[in-house]
């Protein structure tokens, strides 16, 4: 039995995820102002916001199943999203540099049909290269950073920067795709019967 | 200072892993027989063949950087290539299941200017999800698995399936993006020259 799936969520870095793994996906933006958020703990901002998201579009669909992702680094317990400016990008990527974060994706799913709604964080250690101050200047100035949390993703310029990872990779690119698995199967739904 | 890249695979997995990192890249074919090498040892033998690949090319092109690549999956010390039907594929998923195994990237760059030329191999631990019998039948018939090493994938159907990696995500999908920047470095090469 195949569903309808929407995402609620702008970002192609998400949608281009779930079309990889076979599903047809519809895009609704959500329009959830994500710096109305309190970010003090990263773990409760992420949930917060996907929350948020997929219930501003659950109640615009029927017979859906809306998928609501926000993603933020925690770096020493401080979360960090998109760099508002360049000198900002420049400043976190030499922070990270030669450490380790978490990147942490808030992830909520609501079957309109049944009201049924699941929650959960995804948490992926990412381990940042030793980048030269040259480096980081050459990524600033390609203006990927200023597009994505953390001023990094594992899909672009900055790949061959992230040593590696400990944990789901696609969580590091905004929706964790294994967590999907298991929060269709809490809604007795299962993935397989989503591909296209 | 741009290079002209080379990739000496037929892979789409490889070319758009290149691509999406920001690389104008040519596809040479090595047409090197994969069958004909021994895969006792599965580090001896991605170096083997990532080298035939690199070297095969590198001698029909001049002024380039010639990548070489090839992956296995190491489960249990043997060596896990592309499944040759359908009922080896769901043969490698039943093992695989549950258990973590390491995918191997042999990786070879060869710069013609100078004849110099590095050879490494990747290696991510790749922790599989417990599937049910009826995914691993699902998931056999949308043919993937027949086309990549180990019977999974990180940019397909399969990624719901794998619960998480230790180590670089593009070196499972066949081609490590941090080692390719460390080898350039090997070779005087930065790696952000090569962005278009």
């Amino acid at each position: 039995m195949s569903r309808r799936l929407v995402l609620a969520s702008a970002s192609p870095a998400r949608l281009r995820l779930l079309q990889q793994a076979g599903f047809d996906v519809e895009v609704m933006a959500s329009g959830v102002d994500e710096d109305g958020v309190d970010t003090t703990d990263t773990r409760v901002a992420v949930t917060a916001l996907a929350e948020m998201k997929a219930d501003a579009i659950a109640t615009r669909v029927t017979d859906a199943l809306v998928i609501g992702c926000d993603s933020l680094l925690d770096l020493d317990d401080r979360a960090i999203g998109k760099p508002r400016s360049p000198a900002e990008a420049a400043a976190i990527c030499r922070a990270q540099r030669g450490r380790t974060g978490t990147l942490m994706t808030g992830q909520c799913v609501i079957d309109t049909v049944t009201g049924k709604r699941v929650s959960a964080v995804g948490e992926t250690l990412v381990r940042f290269g030793h980048l030269s101050d040259a480096e980081i200047d050459a990524y600033v100035a390609t203006g990927e950073p200023l597009e994505v949390a953390g001023s990094f993703t594992l899909d672009g310029f900055s790949a061959p920067f992230i040593e590696g990872i400990d944990g789901d990779p696609s969580n590091v690119i905004g929706l964790s795709l294994p967590l999907l698995r298991r929060q269709l199967a809490q809604l007795d739904i299962r993935i397989t019967d989503l591909w296209r």
